[in-house]
């Protein structure tokens, strides 16, 4: 991944919002171990880093496989080669320091085993603070440059599946589904899929996250697709339910249930509302046609550099939308035996509320 | 995933080995928070499971997605479906105990966040103890069973490279090459490639870890061809590197030498070999062609149900290598503005020494 020229001064200004977190962390520095916060911060992708943002200046520590990769992606941070491990030369910096530093930290990205690794190679010359989500919050609110990537990393998983549905019969396998999905999605310019993706028909579309087999398609059957795609870092995340053959009028039902589901919660969506009151518009639906019991995850979830991000629309969730938050809309049914129907969008939250990015036929296809 | 009839007996006799390290661990039971390692011991293969081993019985969490699948897969041990989160069910359990339990876990696989959760959830009855990696050294001396499945794992991935090779010509983009091997390696029955596939070509091919890119290959230019297959739950993991047009002699030369360093750590596997050894094998002959300096990785890893596993074949590493065991051996040569060189091979340890179980070219391929 080349270095965008637009990318110095978004991640100095990323930088910065971090660095006016430090005062509520009550911290002088941030200690960034997850590697989508130091993508997200710095621009570097590789496997191993660590970065540390203090208030002044930011240096990553990788190792020597990425010495060209890192010198021709950071941005706005020192790069430290570390021989002997990234904690070790982290702990050589710090120990360097005069008086003691309050480095911030994620409890939720470091392992109890790094943390006394960390505790070792530092001494007593730091003390540790909860950072808590403070990264991922700044992440939640997309910019208008990664706005427009994930715009195209929606639509793009949206004419995947457009092309790869016609050719969907009986006998074609699973995992022939999946192979084909994938391909259009690399053939497209996307870097790869953005979660294994699932393709789940008959009674194994009752499997919220069933994985391919080389079962074959049969007639009368539903057939889960769950797809995405990474464009330039970015990821989307689109399902569609689709049934062979002549679907029953209970199977019509349920789609037709869940497909109000979702339009309700799109429509529940604005700056402002509390998360858990999108995914309650959806479970509303949902108990009027007597369905509650089979919706059995939530509402749907953040997206961004991960597939999985804040906020979660979930069953009691507080966070409060904000405009420039991307989600998924994505309710579901899953009966054993008979099974499942999800549909799921990405939407964007504007001013006005909900705005669709991905951009899939939404009448219950029967192929 | 369909559950293995073999399956119930050889995940039965695994849990066995683990709690024969009880007494060692000075612990009642392990509490196993590692997917990979769920999977290992009791056949789960979703992705949110807890796995309580006691001396007596087996205890598996999972949440309410995995209803269906976990009733397919797991095999001796009870499921909980957990409702309101697996730690608090896990709490809710172990807090019904009469006396103390001393619980065994693994620091590299909890953050200090679930740590301080658990410690919450169970409360004072429980003693957390240090389980080291009981599991991963269980894991890494693979059963016949495993080993059958992985030899068919290295055999496809083998094809597939023989088989998308011959259509690599100036033109083609990285990313198309990289997606005709994935779409050939669900094509043949994998479940998909067991890490996003590496093709860099020109002076990319110096980055040991680039991702493929919309960059066309050009005449006479080294590429890099790195990639793997999951196949039933287990990784393969091969590495070519080919040239486009005709080599220098100074390509070449380099290609001889990583080829010959390749060799050298293949002899020198062998049980009771430290892992060390084998890398420095590697390096000694690097050294001998002055490219020592631009070897900047280990030499191979352990290979199983995850892509990374015991034992690492690097610099001074002490772990002694054992029959059964599966590991690459990779070594490479990156120099920046002109290009890198990997040659991988999948091995296991037999008593008469490395067995390759993946199948390519090893003469330099100059297309």
């Amino acid at each position: 991944m080349a270095r965008n020229k637009g990318y110095e001064s978004s991640s100095r200004s990323r930088v910065d919002r971090l660095r006016l977190c430090f005062p509520r962390l009550n911290a002088d520095a941030f200690l960034v171990t997850h590697l989508p916060n130091i993508q997200y911060l710095c621009g570097f992708t590789g496997s191993a880093a660590l970065l540390l943002v203090e208030s002044s200046r930011s240096t990553l520590y990788t190792d020597s496989r990425y010495v060209f990769q890192a010198r021709e992606e950071v941005a706005g941070a020192r790069i430290t080669i570390a021989k002997r491990g990234l904690i070790h030369a982290l702990g050589i910096d710090l120990r360097a320091r005069r008086g003691r530093t309050r480095i911030a930290y994620s409890l939720t990205h470091v392992t109890v085993e790094q943390k006394r690794a960390l505790e070792t190679a530092v001494g007593k010359r730091v003390r540790w603070m909860s950072g808590g989500d403070a990264i991922e919050r700044l992440r939640a609110v997309k910019e208008a440059g990664e706005l427009a990537i994930m715009r195209e990393a929606a639509i793009l998983i949206s004419e995947v599946v457009g092309e790869v549905i016609p050719s969907m019969r009986p006998g074609v396998t699973e995992l022939e589904v999946a192979a084909e999905i994938e391909y259009r999605i690399k053939g497209k310019g996307a870097s790869g899929p953005s979660f294994d993706t699932i393709v789940a028909s008959g009674i194994r579309s009752a499997w919220a996250h069933a994985r391919p087999t080389s079962k074959p398609l049969r007639k009368n059957e539903l057939v889960v697709l769950d797809q995405g795609a990474i464009l330039r870092g970015y990821c989307s995340d689109l399902t569609c339910t689709v049934f062979l053959g002549r679907a029953s009028t209970r199977v019509r039902g349920m789609y037709r249930a869940v497909l109000e589901a979702q339009e309700a919660a799109k429509s529940a969506i604005r700056p402002g509302v509390l998360a858990g009151d999108v995914d309650a518009a959806a479970r509303r639906v949902l108990r009027g046609a007597r369905m509650a019991q089979y919706f059995t995850h939530s509402t749907g979830h953040g997206l961004g550099l991960e597939i999985h991000e804040m906020p979660r629309l979930g069953r009691g969730e507080k966070t409060l939308l904000e405009e420039g938050m991307v989600v998924t809309v994505e309710p579901g049914v899953y009966v054993e035996g008979l099974g499942g129907i999800r549909i799921e969008d990405d939407v964007v939250v504007t001013p006005t509320g909900a705005v669709n990015l991905t951009n899939a036929p939404r009448e219950f296809l029967e192929l």
